[in-house]
């Protein structure tokens, strides 16, 4: 496929995340307007859809959908009413169309907007799926030999995290507290976090509800679309938390995403299969097709007040288990899935070293410090700025994620200090 | 504190679980009126709230608070207006009160009602917090030597359940399929549980939000009440999937709630302190007071057809770590905690053999089958009955629970048969 041309001239360029082929669903606002609205990402600017809806230019069955700042109720109005919101705005935004001069009204600057979460998490699940990571993370904790645990060829490996933390890009996060216990410590203490990390993952967003197991083809076409997703987490808290229940305030300060959902429809053309696999599925996780795709990913991270540097590249290709998959998975003990729900890929890490996708897997637990421009990192320090970046390329075209940029700030006083 | 007597004749017995002392709310409809609804139980009725407040014979700040079918509003509005619509229904409710009159046609038999869930469960976090459990379980697990985790005596474990698995009393439970290997399996396998139990909890709801670390004294005051909390686990699925991450699908079929939120104004006088620490606790949790409250607690269990006999008793005392040190703990991190998130205290156990609050800790990991009438179990059957019960013992009343009952449906058929 090529690219398809918009009457939004900065559309057609082959460096903006955001052609006509993409066509990703936000909720913005603006210093004229601060209400957030859905918007759709065109070039450099956004289409303010819940006007167009209101001028009758959109008149989606149940509508009008897109007034509400959040995505949630045309997430669950189900397939067709997706497919015929982008075969619309498709057209409407085609080069050529009539309509152009009554949606040029409509267009706002990205430049100009405040971006805001594009839904209401309804629960975050987190999952452990990427081979190369867990290789990575196993083979430092508990040695090459016993790298993998023993389900995790089969089973793809999730955890329930916390929706109330999840935030969008922008927003500054804090370095947080814990009870942690070093392996010099005697006694555990209550202390900011000393290795504090982020995870580099794809987030798939069910759009669709289910009340009881379903297939992993019904799964794919639960999923709504994605977006990037950083899992900030507290590595020394979680070495002392997480047995035998699993990682819990570790996780819970935040989990950032990109602005943008990327739908399914629009990462279509870049399908691609999970790799061979190393130990048979059972049949309820075969897989009736590809259901990964191929995404190019990377991690910036910019020293306060210093250039970004790229400090990780690797690809959605690498995961040994599709969102479908995780979310069949999810459903088989009858748990129902609701729309909103959010899926964390589990951190993606490829095979070569500058591939990994957390500061743990790049600094080899800290034992390896790497290089960040003149500066060396084991893990995030304060004023840290990590970015995220995604898209999947097509001839001429990209249809990108925008970025999911985060600062960190210092851990605040002792909370509990009298 | 003695029982304080109502014109509600059957809420002045010894034997009632709702006497005026208690005043528990709750989500009703009947078969004349099917909207869900805001009540408070009163002996063997029900006090329909959201006519009672229609009627303008309650004036909240903020109200109507109680027109909607769950009780979020008045949760997320804090203590001030708990102690207000608390105090008026005492004033309402009592023996002499003027408006008996106007309020007796808003009196619905409980017999006649079908109770909802009562709040709309934002998240769900369980913990592993009562001692006598934790050691049953880990020297079942690890041997007596190794039985607590290392940093159990310092943190309340818990993890993040799945909100959309709550249930409320009545709602029959089905028993999941899973992925699961036994001991002797060479290879996982897709197939029914066959080691389904119950979990005997105690659930604290949040009533109001925080957005950084509270103490545990904020902590307490955050609390709207407590319920009780069935945590059914699918013990087979579990063990083949808990590391490293922890509890997942095995955990997420059901969690069934009692309908009666118990408030913690009308637990006051049934306060009673954690027992003596085994280790010291880093200040942020340690309590200024006593946090947990003498309840009374039971687990009966009917085999299909057969009467109910009651297989385990504890009480809540029992717990190593209260709800507010769970709560403060919680926030830690960060973690953000919204109206109506709900804190599963873990399994209560105490020390002696039938004071053990799940199957597995009863026939010991189903090595001692246990006697049920003239039947014996290792595991909850297909057709079984459970049903928790817990109350408070006054002198000559008591603040009771209800029961939270759910019955055992065989599983399904495969559901990925073609």
């Amino acid at each position: 496929m090529s690219l398809r041309r918009s009457w939004v001239d900065s559309a057609n360029s082959a460096d903006t995340d955001f052609p006509l082929n993409n066509l990703p669903y936000g909720v913005f606002s603006t210093a004229q307007d601060t209400q957030p609205r859905c918007g759709v990402a065109i070039g450099d600017t956004i289409l303010d859809l819940a006007a167009v809806e209101a001028a009758g230019l959109i008149d989606l069955p149940g509508g009008p959908l897109m007034d509400l700042g959040r995505w949630n109720p045309v997430m669950a109005a189900g397939q067709e009413v997706w497919a015929a919101l982008r075969n619309r705005l498709t057209d409407l935004l085609a080069e050529g169309a009539a309509e152009e001069g009554d949606l040029r009204p409509h267009l706002v600057a990205q430049a100009d907007a405040v971006m805001h979460l594009p839904f209401d998490v309804a629960e975050y699940t987190d999952f452990y799926a990427s081979y190369h990571h867990a290789t990575n993370v196993g083979t430092m904790f508990r040695g090459a030999e016993n790298a993998l645990p023993p389900n995790w060829l089969s089973i793809p490996i999730g955890y329930n995290g916390r929706a109330s933390s999840v935030c969008i890009s922008g927003t500054d996060i804090r370095r947080p507290w814990g009870q942690l216990k070093g392996p010099n410590d005697d006694a555990p203490r209550f202390a900011p976090c000393n290795r504090f990390d982020i995870e580099l993952e794809l987030g798939a967003i069910v759009g669709t509800s289910s009340t009881g197991p379903v297939t992993v083809a019904q799964a794919d076409e639960m999923i709504f679309g994605y977006v990037l997703l950083n899992d900030w987490s507290a590595r020394d808290i979680q070495a002392w938390e997480y047995q035998p229940l699993g990682p819990f305030q570790a996780k819970a300060t935040a989990t950032s995403l990109s602005p943008w959902i990327v739908t399914r429809a629009a990462l279509e053309p870049f399908r691609t299969g999970t790799p061979e696999r190393q130990r048979d599925l059972l049949d309820y996780l075969k897989e009736p097709g590809p259901m990964l795709y191929e995404i190019d990913l990377a991690v910036d991270l910019a020293p306060d007040g210093a250039d970004p540097v790229t400090i990780a590249r690797t690809n959605y290709d690498q995961m040994y288990y599709s969102a479908a998959q995780q979310l069949a998975h999810h459903t088989t003990s009858g748990c129902p899935m609701r729309t909103g729900d959010l899926l964390g890929s589990g951190t993606i890490s490829g095979p070569e070293k500058d591939q990994r996708g957390s500061l743990l897997e790049l600094s080899w637990g800290g034992k390896e410090p790497f290089a960040v421009g003149d500066q060396t990192r084991s893990f995030v320090e304060d004023g840290d700025t990590l970015t995220l970046r995604g898209a999947a390329k097509g001839d001429g075209y990209r249809v990108g994620f925008g970025a999911c940029t985060n600062r960190v700030q210092p851990a605040l006083p002792d909370p509990y200090a009298r």
